[in-house]
């Protein structure tokens, strides 16, 4: 019998109601005959509750007890429904993270699973044709016998790597909305829900700030192929629509070349003015930066109006700006640059594709419709599938809304 | 150094404030040089809350369902004291039952205890001196894995078998009221609180509807000798009140003859009158009723008028009277009582005093007492250290205050 890992998110099991209809979305795939396991987040608002309560109680608070505290939301969650699923005739039990046991390392907070053992699962599929309503968020790390979370979105993780545990056909990511768009429907009213995306697709735009998935949940469904849908936990559980399927490129006949436009606020923008033009300058300015656990993402480095100098712009996420500035500025004297000038009124705008990979000029085009609509780009960044410009923000919707157009996005 | 066990029930732990003044008291401990290990309960009106969402799950819910959801009371108040205790410089960390372990039967909903492993605990206060900050209510049924709970003020009992895991001087139950009382201060405004009651007093009291340990937890502290106070959470931590220390009859210099009135309205009275007086009847009466779980407790056999029968008069608990019922008219025809009378309006009042074991009449006297007062006995029954008696409802605080004052209780 074919096995199937269902993720349920907080919206979904906000109240005793919400849940007896996930009880229904399970019930439909049971029928089916599918040994199912149903991996729950906290009931919407809990977290943030249990959150707040680990800050009162101190702002630099231990994060192996935020991580007791917070995980408890779950355990809720995944016991409340095992008794809905019994209670309408389906044999089921909740299981902890440790209980399965769901294996982390020790970053709480934001812990990384580095195992699942679907062994006390698959035989209670196989022995007890029963339900494993799974607690998502957390595991345990096994040195120290510790509770661990694994950071915001973190069940849509949990629900991946169960999938990948168990050798589930597919891993249905329930969530608020039925899919996953060519861009966001509230700039483009005519962005389309997408059938299907590639993993490599989907990383891109989950980490620029289409906020459907955890990035590090399609990692692990790209690393071990599970196929994910995400799909909408409001419809009838009778006659559910089917969202958008992440799954491997070789599995998506029709490729465009550009599946999604994506934008991310998130960014700040630095620019060092007439920096010595020498070698082991980079490093001088990017090493201490990385010291400091600060992502920077777009580099540009133009030679300045004197030779021997260059200028050099980069992002940070925008939280990390204040604190990058005070470092560049401490090692001013070691690089010797004229002028630190930063923006935080920018927006990161991408386009994401796998057919770039084939398609010359892609991105090209786009230089040219920006620049037609008289928006400056203040830096580019491009890889295999993807390139982003970095503009002000005041033209964040005209930029998606033309490159939506270019690409032929508007269209079903 | 000597270790301590400290346990703070779900008022005391109710806002975060009150954890911090909890903590306080923690930190006194701490100060005196104490090895602690504190035991809490979930916020007060927390239980009730995941409780309910179970019951409206289903009336009919999986106990050990029931265990994973009602359990994370205490592991959020677990976390939150720890991270308050730290904030405070004290090294602290949270432990849930399974991580200890805390083993138990699998009878969930109302577990027991079956045996503390205080090998961690004990491994953590030496090499880390570090505060043990306990969940208490649950514990883990090893065979399974799953997590179960102690029932209803099963924090106590946590706190008093972890006591005797870790070889603790002493288990001080934090709790609303600032000890154990001769009677009901509500009323009998003259009640005094006592210094010191025994084990075995105490075990009365606590079964007599003295509400303020859980019976277990007493049995525990008798059998493992395990010294406890009762004492208030509410006292300045800086000076606390010394509370009640319940210890062994031989650590209690002046022992007094009643120690304490107790009473208990949770008594229904079933009389069936003229049974067939033969051997054996008081089995068929007797075995149905403990077949269905049902706990008689006094019982009186009177002689009726009619040599050939007697009249038997039981109490059973008031939440099983009707089933007490259906049960005998169903087996009518065997034992061949004339009518089955009942009531509900009764109260049980008793006497406490492991110095009634050296002492005759004690118990006389108080039927002369009441009689000269007009109150009608039903029924009575003795034991070693306590005598009840079995009145109309209406009569309770005038029964309550006549032996109070009878047995000298009303002089400090």
């Amino acid at each position: 019998m074919a096995t199937l890992v269902m993720k349920f998110g907080g919206t979904s099991v906000a109240t005793l109601d919400r849940i007896r209809n996930v009880a229904r979305h399970v019930k439909r795939e049971v029928d089916a005959g599918y040994h199912v396991a149903v991996v729950v987040s906290a009931m919407s608002g809990k977290t943030n509750e249990l959150v707040g309560w680990c800050k009162d109680a101190s702002a630099l608070h231990d994060m192996r007890e935020y991580d007791a505290v917070v995980a408890s939301g779950e355990q809720v969650t995944s016991g409340l429904l095992a008794i809905v699923l019994q209670n309408m005739g389906i044999a089921a039990r909740s299981w902890q993270g440790w209980q399965i046991p769901i294996r982390t390392d020790d970053a709480h907070g934001s812990a990384r699973i580095v195992g699942v053992d679907g062994t006390a699962l698959t035989d209670h599929f196989v022995r007890l044709n029963e339900v494993a309503v799974i607690a998502g968020f957390q595991g345990i790390h096994e040195p120290t016998g510790r509770l661990a979370t694994l950071g915001r979105g973190g069940s849509d993780t949990s629900a991946v790597a169960i999938a990948a545990a168990i050798n589930a056909e597919r891993c249905d990511i329930y969530t608020d909305v039925d899919g996953v768009y060519t861009t966001d429907p509230r700039i483009v009213p005519k962005a389309q829900r997408l059938e299907k995306v590639a993993f490599e697709e989907m990383l891109e735009m989950a980490s620029m700030g289409a906020k459907v998935l955890q990035v590090r949940s399609v990692e692990l469904a790209m690393v071990h192929r599970v196929p994910t849908y995400v799909r909408s936990s409001f419809d009838d559980p009778d006659s559910p629509q089917p969202g958008t399927l992440i799954c491997g490129e070789e599995d998506i006949l029709e490729q465009q070349i550009i599946t999604g436009i994506a934008y991310s606020k998130d960014e700040a923008q630095i620019t060092l003015r007439r920096v010595a033009d020498k070698p082991g300058v980079a490093a001088a300015i990017f090493v201490p930066l990385a010291d400091a656990n600060i992502n920077v993402d777009m580099i540009i480095q133009v030679v300045s109006d004197d030779t021997t100098a260059t200028d050099i712009t980069f992002t940070v996420p925008t939280a990390d700006f204040d604190r990058a500035k005070t470092i560049l500025e401490g090692i001013h004297d070691q690089i010797g640059y004229a002028s630190l000038q930063g923006a935080t009124d920018v927006v990161k705008v991408s386009a994401i594709g796998v057919g770039m990979r084939s398609h010359a000029g892609v991105a090209a085009k786009a230089f040219k419709a920006l620049a037609d609509k008289g928006i400056n780009i203040r830096a580019i960044t491009t890889s295999e599938i993807k390139f982003s410009v970095l503009i002000d923000q005041a033209y964040t919707e005209l930029a998606v809304r033309t490159l939506h157009s270019l690409y032929g996005l508007d269209k079903p």
